[in-house]
């Protein structure tokens, strides 16, 4: 049975933000799954900050996408025709599928999920790679201890409103930085002990007023002025984590870096990096611990659903770099 | 008995580099020792690239030195009268004394040197502050491997050269970033094993060339286009070490930050700062580590000596920014 499915392939590297040349929409027929291979129907894509550094011509952590290759994507769907063992028609997962209506799949790197816990938007964000980073992030690299200061700037984002969640539930002081003021009053909504509006007020002042303590710790989904305004504002042995940098990722140049860097030596803090694909093998343990959070009604997932299919993806991606979305931005297939 | 001394004394706060109206030299007829309170002649002054933040009315690690006051700055002296029942007259001392030529102590931060082990430069420089700098930065916030590729920045100072003495005997490559060719061949005949000219190269192409691992530990003591070479040339997991920004300390404004530190997420790598004093109560473990391994040949402890006395420090502080010393900046009284 051969499927007729739509496709976004990257056609050109973007200089600066992606446009009506970065994308090409194509359709395709989908081969006939072999032995060991399945076919999913997909009904849910993510769009993540990080796509827009996959799609430059850089070595890094990820291979770039290739010119002509269907955009990378986590995304989730429905198995519709199988010859894999572990595979069967009706089967709910998660995989790197790609932005695509169909996907052919070897099972590498694909999970089941139950979609009587959650939603499939929900195991793209609070339950997928954004909950893992900000389990993984907060524990692991800012080795969090109950009752710290913790300020996460992108907080009301898919990581971020995970991130202060979880230091909520740890006995924290949390204060979110975000664009806009139905953000700043969603974050308080869901616990969050203050909320600064980076639009309306400038975050190192405001940091200094509202953290008078110094922060244990920041973690940093935005650069700029914002990490700036973090690294002022340090406790001693304070831990900064750099989980993104989405103020950047459209640069044409390498911006300037955080100014403020030697902060680090005056509080005797730490600037770390991570990337949360390393923690894969335990990706299990931060499901749980989230899961049981959302169950016992002691996190709140939430989702920006977009419509329109593949085919709105290039201005859904957009959309994310102007801030639309409150939790995680979805688009649905 | 009363002495009289001459001091130099912090007179306005520098904008950008220090000039003749940053200082006042003043005599001074230094107070008897009361009970608990002895007398040093100093002999040798320090000079470090940290004075200079000292002179800025900053919160900071340390509190401003103030106006009006003797120029804080660590020396090494005999005790000339004593009051003190741990130090008698003639015994030899390293303490923060401070830019005069005598001065009047409780003991505070006083220890004991033995002249006989090395000269009262070399506890200014491999066995003072820039040697501990070198030991706890290297293996306690570095945490150095036997074996790792090393790369420090301001390598022929005080600090750095300790620094890549100490990797080397640890099995290290290490690579010293230095200005000058001078202070490159002194550090390759001191045993390190490749010396990057900044003044003469690009060091961030050097560094691509000579490190092709990558590096695991990059301590910096500059800051500015040099960070960010180490930034741009991390091996997974790196440590990058972050001990001062000499380049930036006479800087009108704050300077640029370090543009390429999201390679500290693509490297999963650390930057963390610290400050020496912090481990005081560990220097007999590095002074007899470092000790040991002079009196073996396997570390060479270099001073550049300035004489002239206290009257010559203002000048000999600007030698220290423009790079005058290969080893220690001290300053003979």
């Amino acid at each position: 049975m051969s499927v007729h499915t739509t496709q976004v392939r990257l056609a050109r590297r973007p200089q600066g933000l992606p446009d009506e040349h970065t994308w090409e929409v194509t359709e395709t027929v989908l081969p006939s799954p072999k032995q060991g291979q399945f076919v999913v129907a997909v009904d849910h894509i993510s769009l993540d900050p990080a796509m827009r550094r996959w799609l430059n011509d850089v070595r890094s952590y990820v291979p770039p996408v290739g010119i002509g290759e269907v955009m990378r994507a986590p995304a989730t769907g429905t198995v519709t025709e199988s010859r894999h063992p572990d595979y069967a028609v009706g089967d709910a997962v998660s995989g790197w599928f790609g932005v695509t209506e169909h996907a052919l799949s070897d099972g590498e790197g694909v999970t089941h999920i139950d979609t009587g816990l959650a939603g499939p938007p929900t195991w793209l964000g609070a339950l997928g790679l954004p909950g893992m980073t900000a389990w993984f992030g907060l524990f692991d690299v800012g080795r969090l201890q109950d009752g710290e200061t913790v300020v996460v700037s992108g907080a009301a984002g898919a990581v971020g409103s995970v991130l202060g969640q979880l230091a909520k539930a740890h006995g924290c002081r949390v204060v979110g930085i975000a664009g806009g003021p139905e953000k700043c009053a969603w974050l308080r909504k869901i616990g969050f002990d203050e909320a600064i509006d980076y639009k309306a007020d400038n975050p190192l002042e405001r940091l200094r007023e509202t953290v008078p303590e110094g922060i244990d710790v920041f973690f940093d989904n935005i650069g700029g002025d914002i990490l700036d305004a973090g690294l002022a504002n340090l406790r001693r042995g304070a831990r900064v984590v750099i989980c993104g940098a989405i103020s950047a990722y459209n640069a044409e140049k390498l911006p300037e870096g955080p100014r403020r860097y030697m902060s680090l030596v005056v509080s005797r803090a730490s600037m770390t990096g991570f990337l949360v694909l390393d923690y894969e093998d335990r990706y299990p343990e931060a499901i749980e611990g989230i899961n049981e959070m959302i169950r016992t009604g002691r996190l709140f997932a939430r989702e920006t659903i977009v419509s329109g299919g593949v085919r709105a993806f290039p201005e859904a991606l957009l959309g994310l770099f102007h801030g639309i979305n409150t939790g995680k931005l979805v688009l649905e297939v």
